[in-house]
Parts: C-alpha cells; structure tokens; sequence
C-alpha cells in the first residue's frame, strides 16, 4: 500500500527540540497538546481532517438539532499562538519503529516520540454487507450523509406508490444499544413526533417504526440497572420498539435480517454497535490485544517499545492486570492525555489512574439518565446535567453559544430545526464539441 | 433525454382547485406561494433541493463567515400549515404545453398553469475548460466546496516544496466584478489579512495574490459611478489586484490565461462573470429571447401560451419595449411573485411594474456602498444599511439570529469563524473474502 522507497519527508521546520508526533486530534490529541504549551518539545500533529469533532453530539447532527460547524473546531484555531505546535493534515498509513518514522499519505514524518490518539472506527465484525449499506456515524461527513439520507427517503416516500415500498423507505432500524444508539433513538424519535407531521402532512407518521435493536440484556450495559431501566421506559414511551437480546445478521439495503428469525424491511439502518481500536500497521504483534487495541503500560507507553506511547479508545489500558481495558470514552482519552503531558514534561507520578466521574445519556427533552458515583440521576435534572456537562465541553466560546441557542430553541419550541438535504456538489461537465467528421 | 412513453404521474392528491405548478423554490417563487395562501388553487412546487437559498450570502458561506444551514430554509418548513400546497423534491426536465404536462427526474406532474421561477445558472460562454476546473458559487453545495478547497489548498500549501507551486496553490482568481465578484474578492482579503496568518504562521501571506479580473471598464456596471470608485478604492486598500477591461480566455486548472497576454497561475478560480436564464426545454422558440430568458408580456404570461408564466431571473420582462430587460436580481424575483399571485387572485391591475429600490454591496468590515434613490452611502453608513437589509430578508427567525450572532462577532473580533474542511463521506468497502482456492 505505501511504498516505502519512494515516499519524499513531509516539510516541517527543524528545531533543536524532540518532536513529539500526535497521530490524532480527537480528545486524547487535544488535551496532550495542550498541557504541552511551552514544553521544550516540538509536537507535531497529523489528522486527516483539518478539525476536532465532538463526537458525543454527532447524533444531533444527524437528526437535525445542531448545525454540523458548531460541533467541529478546526484544529490550527484551538492551537493558535502555540508556538511548538505543527499540524499537517495527513492520513497515517504506517509506522516504521526501527526508522522511527511515520509513513502518512503526503510523505513521511519522523519522530523522537509518537502517540498514537487515533481513537476508534465502527466495527462491522467482518460483515461486508453491513459496512456496505448501513450507517455509520463517526464523523461529521457521516453525520450530514445520514441527516440527507433520512430526509431523502421521506422525501421518496411522497411519490412511492406502493405501502410496502413507504414503509421501506420510513422505518429506521438502529442497531446498538449503547449511549449512541439510545440517544439517536431517542433524536429520531422526537423528531417523528413533533416535527415531520407538520412537514409531510400527506404522510401518515404513525406507519414509521423505530427500532433499536441490542445484542445483550439491556440498553446502556456500562451503566446501572435503574439507568439502563429508566432509559428502556423512556424510549418505549416515545414509541420506539426495542429488542434485547437480538443481533443483526445480515442488511442488504432493503431488509435487516436478524438471529431471531425477525426481519425488517428497511432502507436505513444506523450501526452504532461496535467500535474497534482504529490503528496502523508496522507495530509489533506482541504490541497489539486480540481486539486490535494496542496494549500500553502504566504510564501509557507501547508495549515493547520505548518512544511511542498510546491514549484514548486506541489504547488498551488495564487497571486489573489485563481483565478488562478502560471503556473506549471520551473522559478516559481526556486524563490521559493530561497525563501524557505531564510525563513528557517529566511530572508524571505513579502512573495512570483514571477517575471515573460517572456517565449520562439523553433520550429526548427532559428525559436523561446519569449514573454519578452514588448519585443516579433520571428525568430532568439527569438532563440538565447532561446538558451542562456537555456545553462545558465543547471547544471554543463561539460554538458553545451557538449551541446553546439550539437547544434553548429546543427546549423553547421543543422542535429540531436544521432539514436541509445537502449533497455534495457534482459539476456537470458537458462534451467538448465534436469536431472529426463522421465518415 | 427524457422518454416520455416511459413516464409515470407523480403521486399528488388530486382536489377540485385548478393547479398551479412552480418550477423551483428561489425568491420568486417563494413569495408566489406564500401570497397564494389561501387562494382556490393547488400550489404544487418542484425543486431539486428541499430548501430555499439565501443566495446573496452564499459568498460568506464560501469564505467562511456562515454556516451553511443559516442560509438555507427547508421549503416545507416555511409553508407548514399551508394546506393548499405541495412540495415535491424534483428536478424539471422538460414541459409539454399541448398535453400541460411537466416531465421530472421522478415523473410527470399535470398542471393548469405553470409558472417558471427556475432562474439562473452560471453561464461559461461556452468555454468548457472554465466550467471544468473553476469554481461557481450559485448553489450551497458549490459554496461548501469551495470553501474546502480554499482551506485544502492552504494545507497543501503547507508541505509543498517549491515556491511556484505554493503561489499557485495560495492565489486566488475571481473572475467578474459584479456584486458577487467584489464581495467575494473583499471577503477573501479579509481572511487573508486576519484570519489565515494566524493559523498558518509557517506561510508569509504577502505572497498570497487575490485578483478581481473585469471584462468591463469598471466594477458594479449596475451602480453608481460613485458607488464603483469608492469600490475599487475599498478593494485596492485590502490588497486585491483589480484588472479592468480584461476577459478570461482559459484556465486549465493550473492557469488562467486573459485577453491582455497576461498568465495567472492558480489552482483556484471562482467564476462570477456571468449567469443565464435556467430553462428547460419544450418551450417553442418564439417565446426564448436569444440570451435564453423566456419572454413574458406586462402580466408576467409567457409569449405564446395562455396559461404558462415566468417571475424572476428566468424571465425576459421589458419595461421600455424588448430593448433592455430588468436585471436578474432578488427584488424583481420577489415583487414578480407578489405581482402575479395577485393576478391568479384576479387582483392585479395595470400589469406589472418593478420599483427599483436601489442596489448595494458590501467590501468588508464598516466597507459597503448603497445606491438609494438619490442617496449613494458609502463607507460605515452602507455597511450597517445592507447588513439590516440582508438581515431582514433572511427567511425564518432562527436563522436571523443565528446569521446575527455570527455578523456581531465578526463586528467585536474581526474574525471569520468556520473552517472546516468537509468533504463528502466516501464509504471504504472491504472486498469480500476470497473463498475460492488458487491452483
């Protein structure tokens, strides 16, 4: 795939420092840079889009509450005035730890440390099919294809004929139970109820289903009973079906077939149902756990290396000696990068430990579920808190206001706002003119 | 193009009222449906987006002072309660008057009357090279993409080794000094002077060149004499290189070639130069003008046909017998709408007349110039009249506030804001496993 022999040096200025080279920009890359601001380093970044995305809002993009801008910062912004930052935006392809050298799809970089930040990717679990036709939602791309898709297809349902072919086209199948697939549940949900009425008023909405399908016992698996409870009552009063202990087997973009012998025809299934560690190859094999995470010590350093260091959902960190590895959550990303930081400017002590401070989920107005320590939280105040939490923690003042403003909207007229179908752009090229003469 | 024999009706419900068929969702359209609410007639609208288009702020959106979402209205959502209308997402294809029937990418739809609101298209004179490889700005999409590319080239720019190819990759060509021609020329400056050094410190912006090339002998041929000075001075102190009097003979992509021998190289030109009528065909012969505009008479009726109109850029309406037409602009879209909802409301008197409130446009922070009436601002006064006039005529209170908000920072911080590079989500689909064996 890359060859090696006849890749030229990505241009970037020569210090005198150590570079530290960030494969991501995601909240692991985010907060390592930034708690090295002024560290005698020079860090150099790459990621393959120009900006840092909040993921934990993604659905809202896709079902139409936030405009995709106010959920991505570009990265050159955050770090303005970061003197020893470099950012290039680059796809990392493969490592060369004997070179110490990144292979990326402009040419390579070389480092005296690497991190790996470069956080996870859905996991089809090998079905091509699936990956071929359902829709994922890890980036902002994706958010806005699935946000037109949805759209599109009621759109479509305007001028189908027949009923069979209608309900194909405005019955969602969500599969994962996990905090996406509940609040994109959710999302959807709502936005069957109080806003596509008024929209489609040809359109019978009480003939869409939504599904959200999960392969274990209950929704929301990492946190507590009351919360995966509340959280199942919730959506089923929003009218959404659920089904526990089911696992999809097969989606050919017209029918989603499952272990229980259950079918669904469907055009849109949303695969919100695994992620896997997202990595490059060149990393030893002793390096790498059976799930692709890759395997780091307590200070976050690569197994079997001594210069290259892991965070985030990438790295398979275990406080209980290898049983479980900490959850693939931005929280988890964030400390440890902090920490990275703070090793490289030598102030780490007694390695790694995370501080769970709880988790949340939303299901719709008013209604969220937070597990924080003692304190489980539903309803209301659940969503508030949600709510703070994650104003809090988007990047840069501006978005944050801007978000706000949506979800005071919200909350105010209780409706999603943002339906426009945008595709990207074709050019119509027409023919040169024909000038040989036809014999 | 279009089989007729293989055409089937698009589902619409069929009522008593006589139906009128809008071709497209722009300004003249809009206001068309919206004075028809109520009235005894079906309003059936096509467009091939699901929204209207602020289009006098897509050049913020390319250069990054807006969202994309704050310029565009979903159409459904502007007449929701509406009952007497239908919206059916569609691209025209082609009319046939005898049968009143208008052919579509999704099927034909009937008609009573048909009125042409489709307006104009980016118009290349036929130099195919142009339409290849430079940028239009008309539709959301284009400005989207364009926006990427500008901040694409910049990252490029940032590894790309030899001097040649790092101007061409940082130059910017605008080809036509009308309205959207200098808007965008002043809001590139803009960026260049205040946003991008900061998040591109490695790159000296002094070699950065943006042109403003006119075929004319002044820009703004619409305006004042006053108000085309005062522009060129507001463009000439932002550091943009207007050449007057000069027409583009070709651009490959790498560079621009003019009438005067001179030679741009750049990878980026945005074409502004020119726009046509967007018709469709069926129509007969006599009733295009040769520059493509449907001829209507005094009531906006199409020559020829008795129940077809046109409103907006798409029409050829003279008021001073075939010599000149009024110009393709917003105002004579939307007081031709009004007009001839009137007229289907039996109300219209005296044919119609445009009242020429005057023209306006803006170069960059406290820099516009306004021609009203006897007045001509120029300078703060124009700034804050076009942008309370560009504010009002925004569609949907949200999307006010939200073009507010974003116009008032930009006041406080000088700043354009949103920088990301997004381009189309392309699926990567693994091949399937090979299970046949090699012999």
């Amino acid at each position: 795939m890359i060859d090696k022999s006849n890749s030229f040096p990505v241009k970037i200025p020569q210090t005198e420092q150590e570079r530290i080279l960030i494969i991501g920009g995601g909240f692991g890359g985010l907060q390592l840079v930034r708690n090295l601001k002024n560290a005698p380093y020079q860090v150099v970044m790459v990621d393959r889009h120009n900006y840092h995305t909040f993921q934990p809002l993604l659905y809202q993009v896709a079902t139409g509450g936030l405009e995709p801008d106010s959920i991505g910062t570009p990265l050159r912004k955050i770090f303005t005035g970061q003197g020893n930052f470099i950012f290039r935006m680059a796809e990392a392809k493969l490592v060369d730890p004997e070179e110490k050298r990144l292979y990326t799809n402009i040419g390579h970089i070389d480092y005296d440390y690497l991190v790996f930040a470069s956080g996870s990717k859905t996991n089809y679990f090998g079905m091509v099919d699936v990956q071929t036709y359902a829709m994922p939602m890890k980036t902002i791309p994706q958010a806005i294809d699935l946000r037109a898709m949805l759209l599109e297809n009621l759109e479509k349902a305007m001028y189908t004929v027949t009923e069979h072919e209608v309900e194909t086209l405005i019955d969602i199948v969500v599969v994962g139970g996990g905090p996406t697939g509940v609040e994109t549940a959710g999302a959807l949900a709502e936005l069957k109820m109080r806003v596509l009425p008024a929209d489609y008023p040809e359109l019978d909405f009480n003939r869409m289903d939504i599904y959200l399908v999960e392969l274990g016992p209950k929704l929301l698996a990492g946190m507590s009973e009351k919360a995966s409870r509340k959280t199942k009552q919730f959506l089923e009063k929003l009218g959404v079906n659920i089904w526990l202990n089911t696992g999809l087997v097969s989606f050919d973009g017209k029918v989603a077939k499952f272990n229980n012998g259950k079918e669904i025809p469907t055009t849109t299934l949303i695969f919100s149902a695994g992620v896997a560690a997202n990595t490059i190859p060149g990393l030893d094999h002793e390096s790498l756990h059976r799930s692709g995470r890759i395997l780091v010590n307590e200070n976050l350093k690569v197994k079997g290396y001594d210069n290259i260091y892991a965070v985030g959902d990438v790295a398979g960190f275990s406080a209980d000696e290898g049983k479980t590895f900490l959850p693939m959550v931005a929280p988890v990303a964030i400390q440890q990068g902090q920490y990275l930081a703070k090793l490289f400017r030598k102030k780490a002590k007694n390695g790694f430990k995370y501080k769970d401070r709880g988790a949340m989920a939303t299901i719709g107005k008013n209604k969220a579920v937070a597990d924080l320590g003692p304190f489980k939280l539903t309803g209301v105040a659940a969503w508030f808190v949600w709510m703070f939490v994650h104003l809090m923690s988007i990047v840069g003042f501006r978005n944050r206001l801007l978000v706000f403003i949506n979800w005071l909207w919200y909350y105010i007229f209780y409706r999603q706002n943002i339906r426009l179908i945008i595709r990207p752009f074709k050019r119509e090229i027409p023919e040169p003119k024909e000038e040989t003469v036809k014999v």
